[in-house]
């Protein structure tokens, strides 16, 4: 069994084909959301099977899942881990266990139109709890150098151009 | 059956409450990740069952559910569509169908130690697609709303305050 059960190899391989060829490093991801009414939807990844998103009865949802805030604080969790095993991995440290508590606070009056400004998180918190019998300076250094590298915590820290367009073909479908 | 299937009862009753005191627009999210080995680990929010997370082969992981970044897609997906349905069903506007699909772009160069800089999307494209007998106008001026106010979407398009970090009683633990 591998440290932290990690295929380094596979990793390594990667790391080694980005060397010789840099534009192998240039990847593109995807996620298809259809609406099923309400304040639901379902995510599609992939092969994997849809992904229920709902919201809290308070804001005019069901209540059957996770609403979207949630889900982003998840990723950035689940992002993070990710970082710490494979860069414990690659140091050699073991751990014997992470979690990772996530919380942000969020302010309604913009999603709700009684305000202009920003409608996101204020700030996102991450509290981090490793089991390891590495030194505390190793687990720092991993600390650091996960939230140096990771691709969800960087998304999120810094103002990524996003582009929201409707598909020309259904405005032109909405005029017939 | 209300328009869209959305309870504009309660998301009414909530701005009512916020016009009459808007410290009740102050909201906290929460996640916890739990890492269960190797590139694998599960998102608990409330008390939804847990949600996996992994990565695929290519990049080390086990390939068993999407992984983080195409999980922020999700969310930002899901965000929209609560925006589309919410305000959709305020201007009276029935919704036949809406999907979105999102894609984006991520230089793998930095979350594997090969260079430092922005480990995150480049950028992130979401297409819209609406069915509904409503006016092309009409149909415009709802994507321009929603762009506006999207909590997930202003959290991405925006530099956002992100605070990881290490628990204190884990760190005395890993001395011990």
């Amino acid at each position: 069994m591998p440290i932290n059960n990690v295929d380094l190899e596979s990793v390594v391989g990667l790391v080694g084909a980005i060397q010789e060829d840099p534009s192998r490093a240039s990847t593109t991801w995807s996620a298809a959301v259809s609406w099923t009414g309400g304040f639901r939807s379902e995510v599609r990844i992939r092969d994997f099977g849809p992904i229920p998103s709902d919201e809290p009865a308070g804001l005019g949802g069901t209540d059957t899942a996770p609403n979207p805030v949630e889900q982003l604080l998840g990723a950035l969790g689940n992002c993070l881990a990710v970082g710490y095993a494979a860069n414990a991995s690659v140091a050699g440290l073991e751990l014997k266990s992470l979690e990772i508590e996530l919380s942000g606070d969020l302010d309604l009056h913009t999603f709700l139109g009684l305000a202009n400004g920003h409608a996101g998180f204020r700030s996102i918190q991450a509290r981090v709890s490793i089991e390891s019998d590495a030194s505390p300076e190793a687990i720092e250094a991993l600390h650091e150098k996960v939230t140096a590298t990771s691709p969800v915590g960087h998304t999120l820290g810094r103002a990524i151009p996003l582009v929201i367009d409707l598909a020309t073909d259904q405005r032109t479908e909405a005029v017939a």
